[in-house]
């Protein structure tokens, strides 16, 4: 059975505007920043460019993620994710966008592994309620 | 003559974080949220991926909607939306990116008819605003 | 020497929630209607459609924007922004996703010259936090 839709009344905590060195990672030093300053759920967005890119599609009938990658320069064209708890730690779950030197264009779920070149970055935290993942039957991942 | 460009200010309302169920519609099913909260304005994001897609096309010059379907798997790789009143009732409009196996993406209007496999929501919700929709006459399109 | 990672608490202000008048020019008319209303630092997202796009893709290792363009009307699939500074005066700094009327997409930097058909507008303001750009000796970009 299928967990019902579940909504939970956050609110809201502190906004930080920053940006990520470059040649860091985009995944990690966003964890990073969440883990330093004590954020375990918020919302977060980014615009950008990456000097490489790690994403995956998850392929939902096997419940396993094929991984994507490429060493081409992007445009983070757009970014949306969230910061909840993974193994008690800040866990970034974020899809992308990504352009190429014509506006090409892929996507999918945001790896570990793509470096940044520029990510002007905004978290929203949230307060006032737990994110915390854990394995879901119905589909495989790891949800809150 | 097209509407001038028009600004309100809102004021910041309740924040909602959740998750839909697997095999919901996700056009109906964030608007059922928001009926059953009694939102009527605000903004919608969502990371998730979705088992089937509808979304649209506004063809500008002939003021239709062309839709389009796939019944694949899709990461939903990026999502903006907002809440207005139409006819009364809480509308969902949102635009969604779509990612496939191989990164390839396409894009557009979402529409119902998209089927949930994990949908992770936050509606922030407006007050002191009221966003009714009504027909405009320079586009063709239901505006508010 | 790449800066380090920067993060600064902003405070939450304004949220200006509108509709662009169909031709004007996207880029040219969000930050008109920041400087109008006194918004320094902010973030912006919007949903709508163009009846023409210009947009960019930054060339790293040249350190130079490839401008891309089209007169096609496309749905502006996906939208993230921010407002900074540049020059004293409040400055757009915005990534978008395009779609035709396949649900093709492409994507990039968001350029002046791009005609709005319709686009449902969110400025978030933050205060207490100051985002000037400046020469960024890296990448050769105007970052704060």
């Amino acid at each position: 059975m299928p967990a019902p839709t579940r909504f939970w009344e956050a609110k809201p905590g502190r906004t930080f505007v920053g940006r990520l060195a470059t040649g860091s990672d985009l995944v990690e030093e966003i964890e990073r920043t969440c883990a330093d300053r004590g954020i375990s759920a918020g919302e977060v967005t980014v615009v950008g460019a990456v000097r490489t890119a790690a994403y995956a599609f998850y392929e939902q009938s096997q419940q396993r993620y094929v991984e994507l990658a490429s060493s081409d320069h992007h445009e983070l064209a757009g970014f949306v994710g969230n910061i909840s708890l993974r193994d008690g730690k800040p866990f970034l779950h974020a899809h992308c966008t990504l352009a190429d030197e014509a506006g090409g264009t892929v996507s999918g779920h945001l790896l570990r592994g793509t470096e940044v070149f520029v990510a002007e970055v905004i978290i929203t935290e949230w307060t006032d309620v737990s994110l915390v993942r854990a394995h879901d039957e119905t589909t495989g991942l790891a949800l809150w």
